[in-house]
């Protein structure tokens, strides 16, 4: 079965993630990869440590002259600012990060052992995980891409059904949003919040365009691609809320107002839809349409003007912790959700698909595009 | 592992549930269980089918003299309505539901054999493995509390801090909401629906009291309990959406007015909080504080006053087919989230502490509870 | 993925499976299911319970029509003889049962919460699970078969390389063993046996015909099928050696002795060998050759003539407890064998194959077989 | 959980592995770790490629100061003969390696791209994982260890029940086996299997003293100890009989001959048994006697006087492909052994006893030593 573990701390030596069960036979091109991770470093926003780190992939395993053979594929990302060792121990636990939660579990009074593990720098290993799948998910025309939504209570309402055009705004954007307008009073909220010490959260959005329907199942709750996504995407640092297609604002309508209609479109030979507020999935499989995901990122937790919190020997109340920081990621993490999200399709696609070799897995695949063209 | 597999069809012979790593030595008591199964099949706003069932559980293995023994338990809930095997063929699938995405997976033509299974009947067997768990949690005085939010716009907007109080005020509703007021106009707009042959969704909030801190893990992606409850809670049928604490409208705030500033209480000797916007989860790790998740519904997909489809082997525009259904299923819903998320904290919970008899649990508990005073 | 759970206790209601990711649209026949079912209750050697059981396996879920649905299939067993909440303790534990490991994991005083789950009666769910397996693996030509290779000593030197005539020679064996003149000897054996309160073990061999080169895989420790069926062959109750091919004969050998040289056949395209030391399997995957594993099972630990051990209680020396028991039960276990191998080498080929009906499957399988063919 | 997932090829970069799940609070010494990995690599009948090897283990995520800190650890060793990218295509398979399944199963025609992770070099990386568990499991008294019991027939038949002194005579010994006299029969055989360019494989046994009685479970098949014990040996590259205790010899005897019987040591409180013919394990759960598993290799199957084979492209008959290679590598395999068994009894351990710091773990498994005390 695909899947990935990571390890690192993020002022260790690196960045590791193991991907299993990927087919043999794709061609792996590093600078694919690099542009995620470089997209996931940059957005209006960041801090001084993105401008020490300029991440780099190195494919420790799995590939032969650059074609993956069926081994288990090491990425690697070094840490430049490798330190963790003489780095001073945190005892003034920032409210909002795994801190206090984190040593209390683990019982030892330096929050620098949880922080260095739980910082959102895990997260390039991750990206490059999904930036994997991603190279795998092309071969079959399926393009996964994430964007903001809004950042601090800033809306963009630009809503583009074009990949292209997605991908090229978005790519133009120093907030990776798909508006030019917003865009600029998005980057006013976050200037403001710099100036005062402070932090923003936003909304990203993540469309998958080209998935089949089929992947996910209703079979048994863990197999539902809904829930599979939500847990993706909140096990991603600072998100609070995940939703499919119309959310939220389903629970305010009347069913009438809001399933989608079936229609049958005989020159394409296949079923279809005018709306799509399930987001592409249906009791859990994606039904053909463009899969559609949000999730909510919370403020960064570290502020240079410090929250109130205690000292963890002393127990006297003190100014909780400063690492080095962000003012807003919410762009960065719309580049971590966008990775989580083909990688989970991608697992699922391998799922039903099954196939060891780029070959086997495309045969299937097409196998089953002609047994739905005649449904 | 604590873990649990699901089995069975609306109208099959029954629901099924095998529930494994459960601990030897804890007394069950079947009424226990039963009562979330009726409660679940209550609150105003269903249909027919539930007055036909009246679900009770047989416990059919795991227990010896009504004490578990380690082996695991399975958990039978009978269905009186039992004629998969007569009922028509469906095939104007319904929009919102898994019939379409579900016969094209499956490459047949009758949605029955996808709606009997992907039919939310299929949460009594959460219900009846989430109550299992609740008598777990119960021992170590962790209770964990459904209850609506909002049905089709009307909201709740009462807060109840008291899980005593929240626990009363939700049985005597029949939306199982904490607010009188509220329930009336949910009750209102509920019969508004039914008149017009349309159906609502809602809101579920679920707040889970007692846990300790350290549940949870920062260590991988997919030990994160955010991730985890997300998974879950998104996962059942109808749910579109899923948030922790403040959830979404952290993406609107400065970092500075959201984050719950840690405090010392040198009576309790223990750390805590004045506010509870994380929603007792930082870095994927319990805090403390009340877990706190709310979950959207979407209206119930099955419309007396059907949607427009397609007849799958006519490939001609029909109205969908109708199946018996609710109007409203989001009381019925809060009883199913209680139970996932009852579920998956004794799973950490049980992955936190080990052991294999109530005894050797609550032996490494009370080490921790120890342990957490002197830190 | 084709997984399976099994619950249930020795002298409970019944015993229970739910195996999930077993393709749609498979004809399910009981009397299959039974016939292996009955096997398993039979073969010389057999106690006292085998006469009150008759093992029918009730499919509970899954199905429509007698056709598989894709969701989880739930098959259960009655036990005749529940009594399990009227049955005495034992505090006598029996040497070679689970009865003294059992109770002090469990922390509790009283064998009877252990051996009721512990017991092999526990197999006739696993053999319900393979037997669905035989089904699916028929489909495709493979076919799994187990019979006993020796008793007590007593060896079945006849070798048959027909899968026929293995399945009618050991179908007419009391002792499910392929050799007339080796069944007379391994009945004296056991009368032997019987009379003196004594018990025996012996080795069977399970041999897969038909299963295709690829399955299993080398990329990661467990993925190797070798590694999955000793797992799987060492984990039913009394095995207590496995070994696939030569097995412990390897180490004695020159490698020039043992390899399987590798020709091709001009005639069918493909390559092939003359020799199978390797039992079907090289590097942890399938190499087209038929796959031998072979196990050795201990002597029944309940012994009527019991051995020495303690009272749990008082600590004084007692006989063991004795339960109703068989003299010998390595027939019975063979047919464990059996289940248990077909439902690993499915699952490696579901795995391999993906697909969530049976057309999918077919159409994917045979693509790989066009495949291989053209290397 | 504790577990793990390796990466890497022959020729590769370098072998990876990622612990998961390893408790907080361990100080990890390098030299441990690798002590076992030069162990690995010695052994008389290992052949060149361990003279361009000194595998060194590089500890690339999860410790701080040495300390581990609950994250997931990454180790690294270096392949300092690194070039599989230029290395050529392998065309001509050896028979008994993965080389000519491999390649029908991934669908190519040069075996150089399964062999480079079929290889055993994988193993060192299996071996640093072991290691990190012997640290963690001999902070509980658990002491693994692994040896050579026969090579290519030669038998040694001496029978150590002390640690220490295993210790002592095996790591005294060039073929790491307990006894002087067979080591240098075992020395003369395999330099004529090396003179004949030929291989020999032979029999390890691997025991862990201080193993608390309670570890593995008999109530569901994939948590039985023997039948994890036996995957995970099996799984060893060119592994093809596993037994636990007596084995196979099990198969031969009457029941009264070999079950343990059972006796109190009012000295130690405690139940104990003279014989240990389970080999520690009843029913899947240790009982508190020394763990004993035994395990058969395979002759290398590279051999420098190549065996019969075809050519994959020309379909031709050829010599098989030769590969530099060892004559006998069953000392190594000892060491693999050994390491596996350390890993999988460290896995049941923590799953029994829980826990996140060591301090968690040793305060859980202190109590539970309590309990077994007064049973």
């Amino acid at each position: 079965m695909l899947n990935f573990t990571t390890a690192g701390e993020s002022h260790g030596k690196c960045l590791v993630v193991i991907v299993t069960g990927f087919p043999a036979g794709v061609h792996l091109d590093e600078s694919d990869i690099n542009a995620d991770l470089k997209r996931r470093q940059g957005g209006y926003g960041r801090g001084g440590r993105m401008q020490i780190e300029s991440d780099k992939v190195c494919i420790l395993s799995g590939t032969r002259k650059n074609i993956t053979i069926g081994s288990p594929i090491c990425l690697q990302i070094e840490n430049k600012d490798y330190k963790i060792d003489i780095l001073p121990d945190v005892t003034r636990p920032r409210p909002g990060h795994a801190d206090l939660p984190g040593i209390i579990k683990f019982g030892n009074r330096d929050a620098r052992n949880i922080l260095e593990r739980a910082s959102a720098r895990e997260t390039a290993a991750r990206v490059a995980a999904g930036a994997l799948t991603k190279i795998l998910l092309a071969k079959f025309d399926i393009n996964v891409l994430g964007y903001v939504k809004s950042i601090g209570g800033v809306n963009s309402k630009k809503t583009i059904k074009n990949p292209d055009e997605i991908f090229r705004n978005r790519n133009k954007s120093k907030v990776y949003c798909l508006d030019k307008l917003a865009e600029s009073k998005m980057i006013e909220k976050i200037k403001k919040a710099r100036k005062e010490g402070d932090s923003l959260g936003g909304v990203i959005e993540i469309v998958a365009f080209g998935v089949p329907p089929g992947l996910g199942s209703h079979a048994q709750w863990n197999l539902r691609l809904d829930g599979i996504l939500a847990g993706a995407l909140m096990s991603i640092q600072g998100i609070k809320g995940v939703e499919i297609g119309l959310g939220f604002d389903f629970s305010k309508k009347f069913g009438s107002q809001v399933h989608d209609e079936i229609f049958y479109c005989e020159d394409k030979g296949s079923f279809g839809r005018v709306t799509n507020n399930a987001g592409g999935i249906e009791g859990g499989i994606t039904n053909g349409e463009v899969v559609i995901a949000r999730a909510a990122m919370k403020p960064i937790p570290t502020l240079m003007k410090p929250l109130r919190s205690v000292d963890i020997i002393t127990k006297k109340p003190e100014s909780a912790s400063t690492e080095r920081s962000d003012v807003c990621a919410v762009p960065a993490v719309s580049v971590v959700g966008e990775s989580v999200m083909a990688f989970e399709i991608a697992r699922c696609f391998m799922e039903k698909f099954g196939g060891d070799s780029i070959g086997e897995v495309t045969r299937n695949y097409e196998g089953y595009l002609g047994q739905i063209r005649v449904i």
